[in-house]
């Protein structure tokens, strides 16, 4: 930790940190400036209490940390890109970009049969749906919930698809469980933390979506949250920020691809279709994260997008996902994926 | 709903519109500007299926919505301000400014005593105090859990002070009312709906954060499941948003206080300490938030903040609180307020 | 400056470090914690070269000034508030709150006169309103430019008022200075230097504008173009950023009033009226303003806002005004300004 | 326009609305909703007075533009997309993808030269380099000026390539335009519409920069200064916006490429160096860039960017950039560019 004390301060005052700081395991080491003193406080700001509060204390003008706050999820720990085990057949993290594709939520069976059988002829290997939906409005749908489920499962059986499915409640974590592949954790949710451990503790796979005001160290650190639950099975999925910009729903942040690259061993996901929230968008967002190194791309279809029971605005159809999949070709050889 | 066409589309494509329109029970009516065709679409959004999946096609350019997205909380279903009741001496949104003050978390019986007899000494009515508590990082202090609620209870045995503590479990929130004279629900749980049912259920008041970026309207929402799960005792806590000034940890927008006191009859209390994690700024946000009208203040106090197991750098002293309470009348006076 | 280098590099990798700094006139001071290698290069960072370049090392993982920025508007450098003279009876930054009113355009003659008479009945001392006008469109009014300052001038002379005018354009800072008291420069050419340079040499007091979406530091810094261009009579002015929020067009900070009071001695004034964008809550924005130690308020009036060439919705009706100002009265009081 | 009234007013009140958008000039069209009264106002928006001001009439809740407020710059207007001529051999906006690349900061001939030579050779038609540097700080270095123009003039005449620099003044448009083929205007100055004027005028190609708060719609407007001011070489930059998250300087908005070619028919190029402000993140930017459609990349490049003069975290070097522009060739050809 480094402290940088105020200008003008008394001797005892000064002391008065230095003893502090001792006092909570560190070696205090003073370097005086031109115009401040800045002390390092040398020991492990793991294994000590934090020296953050100090920068209540009236002489201290701040506290900066060296280390880095998250370790599990971090590359310094593990510097092996993992990948992601989900099926016998499926994992994310390799050479494979994954295709996740699905309805943005179950609606009734042929819907759902409908999607999944064309994404499946597509090359996808995921299928999403939304059985819990976690809605602004209370007046709106809220999902078929458990029966929406056992849908996803019929599904399942009937094409071989994997299941990502939403959690949203720590209640129904073990059921969710029971029927899917992967448990999603919404944007909404991403730091509500007794969730993230309720889902970790089944041992399921986690897909962690990106809350819209995260910070991208916070975004760590709520992975870390699952990774010290003991589940290693980690998955980031970028989904849009929230901007001062209204064009589209949310800011999409590609950027995200290189750095979670740079900082964690764990694979990323795109989410174009909530990144932008309007279906025109969908492919040249799926373009850009490709080339930019996505492990796997979640995308919303909808046989009828118009008559959707929610984000119609954002849901490609089917025949839009076919020419998706075939114009992203060139663009996965490009980045020497598959 | 407002729907607008694209230029130059086609009159087949136009009829197609119309009857959509009709097929989800509204009557739509056509108007032909310069550029555009518009078509209003009467008939009551909140009673047929939205036509916001309308945006999906590929003739219209935009769908707007007229009718405002919340009832129960709004001002145009109740006129007349609402009160919360805390106990029998203590409501919220009334003549009287609340007071709501104590530390961050609850750290033991010393720590909880001193800060409670000296809040009350000062005038305030609610303790706040969190006993679980939601971190950034797993390795950080998580509360005492229901030893902190024991402990808020014995110090409302003491004082006679009501007890307003977070709750961030559905899992708890059965646990939290028994103790809990006032339910918080945090910022990062603010979208947590099932929470938010679960905490309306036990009848107990809800105080409701603002998520750190959620829009005015998705707030009131919020509240709306809060209302329409049968608990009328809804107080909106307003603790600064996330924006791009890194000066302070987040920006309060004390703007909100007009703007809910238009749009909802519910009251808006202020926490200044959350708001810019500084306590150097939280007395001047005060006298601010009452000149505004804000009906309760919740502020952040510990006898020794440089040594607080969290956020030490909000906290104000003892000594800072009082000061703070004498300095505020002035404007509780200005603002014909107690 | 702290420089952090990266774990695991290599002892010649530090070496070129520690050269790097001492062939930029520093001294290198190791420390070596935990994780990481902190080196603190001492010296001033305002007489020889930066060593923020450094960050772009591959060994150096952050670089962190100790340091602040700016000098000349800090309260390091001069710690007595100052006051800006505007004309013989009237400063800025003393006990007297000033109010600034008039219409966002000057209209025409009449208007312009109705609202300066009005506004200095009220108890203004300096009348606003824009002869030139930074439009977002090139289709909107731009102001009636040198003929606008004409009529400002002859409404001083007619009312006394000192007048504050904004100045867009480096070639016009000279003739604004015939006419005007006080020289706004707008938000949008906060970090336009070569305007701030140009306003600054025609030695008028300035009145700056936040930008939008500019850093407090930055503000700050823009500041010490003022007054390192030799002009000493520089008026912060917070006007709202940008943000998420779209139920107001800004989100107005009243925070800055006191950071500002803490980080520089040079006057804070507040413009509610372009900080919300709607008339309504112009009103309690100023008493959240003067409650929290603003110099001065810059209010939009017009005698009749449905009609004004500009921003209507923003601006109060004459009637508005007067109360506005009689309201404010017991916040004034109660924050011991006049 | 979209005129909708509050509910609950009188007949009276909804009449004087009615009267006054015929009196400027607009049909008015009223629909009766369930819970609201809405006008719809027939007419040109660019013809006649705007209606945007009976926002400020007490009767009124909103009121809504349907016209873009863009017309030159907009695909209604030409359909076809442009390009915009550099020089006799170099054009932007066809099928060729063109780097513009050179150091942030033209320090001296030598340093210009080598980066001049090396960026050739490895494809770019076109230079970079600042001779008037805008800079948070007025301690910081501010550019070589005129000198720096007459440098890469000379760079020019050795090489061939092309020229794009800053214009930060109006005063200095047409000597930028002696040496410039493209003249840029920066984020910063992106609304300092006399600036943009000036540029216009020159008839120079115009490189505008987004300016890191501005709205996609507002950037558009800023374009039709140009294009209104008789300069129909346009071209559109994207270099990050500003957003609460701190990894990185900036957030790349790479959906700003589907989005204005969708709006626009102004070619578009992304500023990756700027964009996040870390050379380490440059080149995957640039493979999604052009995978999503970019006309152009405009690229920092520093012979040693350790020891650069300004912003040496950002600029990549000469091995790094040759890297790069080679393993860009992939993206080239599965974009179907060259």
């Amino acid at each position: 930790m480094i402290i940088v004390l105020k200008p003008g301060i008394t001797e005892a005052e000064e002391t008065r940190v230095l003893h502090e700081i001792e006092a909570r395991g560190y070696t205090p080491h003073v370097m005086r400036g031109v115009s401040r003193v800045v002390i390092g406080a040398i020991g492990d700001a793991q294994a000590h209490q934090s020296l953050e509060t100090l920068a209540s204390w009236s002489q201290v003008e701040s506290v900066t940390r060296i280390q880095k706050r998250y370790k599990l999820v971090s590359k310094e720990g593990q510097k092996v890109r993992s990948t992601v085990k989900i099926n016998d057949h499926v994992q994310i993290g390799g050479r494979k970009v994954q295709l996740m594709a699905g309805p943005c939520s179950v609606e009734n069976e042929k819907q759902l049969m409908t999607v999944a059988e064309k994404v499946k002829s597509c090359g996808a290997n995921i299928l999403r749906g939304g059985a819990f939906k976690p809605r602004t409005s209370p007046y709106e749908f809220q999902g078929l919930g458990e029966k929406g489920l056992k849908l996803l499962a019929k599904a399942r059986e009937a094409t071989g698809l994997a299941i990502v499915t939403e959690c949203l409640s720590e209640e129904h974590a073990e059921m969710v469980a029971e029927y899917a592949d992967i448990i999603q954790i919404g944007a909404r949710n991403a730091q509500n933390f007794q969730l993230l451990i309720a889902a970790a503790h089944t041992g399921k796979p986690i897909l962690l979506k990106r809350g819209p005001s995260m910070l991208i160290e916070e975004w760590l650190l709520a992975g870390e949250y699952i990774l010290s639950s003991g589940n290693p099975n980690l998955i980031f999925c970028e989904r849009g920020i929230r901007t001062f910009e209204t064009y589209t729903r949310n800011t999409l942040d590609l950027m995200t691809i290189p750095i979670l690259r740079q900082e964690t061993h764990c694979p990323i996901v795109i989410d174009p279709s909530q990144g932008c929230g309007n279906a025109n968008l969908v492919e040249t967002l799926c373009f850009g994260a490709v080339a930019m190194g996505a492990d796997g791309l979640l995308i919303e279809v909808h046989p009828d997008p118009t008559r959707a029971w929610s984000d119609g605005a954002q849901q490609v159809t089917l025949e839009a996902f076919e020419k998706l999949t075939k114009n992203l070709l060139p663009f996965l050889h490009a980045a020497g994926r598959e």
